[in-house]
């Protein structure tokens, strides 16, 4: 399968590796390649140069957002909440229409100090302005619940044996995104229904982000008991 | 110790049940207890009629809000969130002044269908609305985040293998309360902090009503893996 995730930053990082280690076609969608590979200065949270990490994964290409998106079978929206839908529109709405769209980012105001607040309210989610904005497209909302780390090997904790969900309206996209989860180690994957569901993941972030500060760690992750 | 329980639906006969089967002194509010034992309907989700299970639950005295929050040590907000501030307000300033006040209220919206949204935003929550509102309370969010049996009895799970939170600004009436939590059984009580921690667990809501459809039991909760 031919994956393109949209998105330079450490989830985009995470997953273009570890799709490309499990034998995927993988592009990396970014603005401007040659600025992106251009740039010296360490990331957020001082993560290396993009370039850096490219040299290191020679196997991932990179391009523009719509050269990703128009090559691709599959789509990963791994960047911030805030730049989705400019990013997706600049991806190209046909290069998005009948193609599974797997959305993981969290709609963040990160501008006021820590923890950020949600950018949406309880009515709402970003998953499901992706769809309306998108109609063609079949959103699944997952793995925005957990961090990087643990989205693409969560075998790194307690042997796998923790959980992540679906949300969204296409059932064969939702099949598509659980066998890619699955690929990864996840072992308890939950299918909330429709993408309205998405409202439950996007503000859970809430109690990670306060979890992350109380455990002094962002590796861990919730199981559903039951 | 003496505990007022204010509320008598589920959440509230939960708690005062199993807080008189463990020895501790209960009473009890209600807005008219003449009129709440008066009352022969079934109550939401064809609960029994309050006078019923008092019949069936002798140790535990009912009274007024404020009658039973000025006997109390302590005082558990068992009201739905929509209403709790008013109760709050007719168990008197004076009957809270000093007292650990247990908040196990949800602020939902029920009044638009199923699921229910939020009251409050992701800047908010009906934990810190009560600590401005009564300053000299010792407020203690916990417990909103799991149903009922599970709050009292969360070995009827995995053996109480799953975890709740606390959330307020003083650490004593933190103590306290994970006290009364370890004494139902519960094994993982985590700390997330001071008071406007609560938004996480009011806002884990919105994922819990999702679960509880999607796995057609309200009898799950989550466990934190780390």
């Amino acid at each position: 399968v031919e994956i393109a995730i949209l998105g330079t930053g450490s989830v985009g990082r995470a997953l273009a590796g570890r799709l490309a280690g499990l034998g995927h076609g993988v592009t990396v969608g970014t603005r401007d390649p040659q600025a992106t590979l251009a740039r010296a200065a360490p990331g957020p949270m001082g993560a290396p140069p993009f370039r850096d990490w490219a040299a290191a994964h020679s196997a991932v290409r990179l391009a523009t957002y719509a050269e990703a998106a128009s090559g691709a079978d599959l789509i990963v929206n791994a960047t911030s909440g805030a730049a989705t839908l400019a990013v997706l529109e600049a991806a190209g709405r046909d290069n998005l229409a009948g193609k599974v769209l797997l959305d993981i980012s969290n709609a963040l105001d990160t501008t006021r100090g820590f923890p950020p607040t949600l950018l949406m309210e309880g009515t709402d989610s970003l998953a499901e302005r992706i769809q309306a904005a998108f109609p063609d497209a079949r959103v699944v909302k997952s793995l925005n619940t957990l961090t990087a780390a643990l989205m693409v090997e969560p075998g790194r904790l307690a042997d796998g044996e923790h959980t992540v969900f679906v949300s969204g309206n296409d059932a064969e996209a939702k099949g598509v995104v659980s066998g890619l989860l699955k690929s990864f180690g996840h072992t308890d994957v939950i299918d909330l229904g429709d993408i309205t569901t998405a409202r439950g993941q996007e503000m859970w972030l809430a109690l990670w982000l306060r979890l992350m500060t109380a455990l002094q760690t962002p590796m861990f992750n919730l199981k559903i008991v039951r």
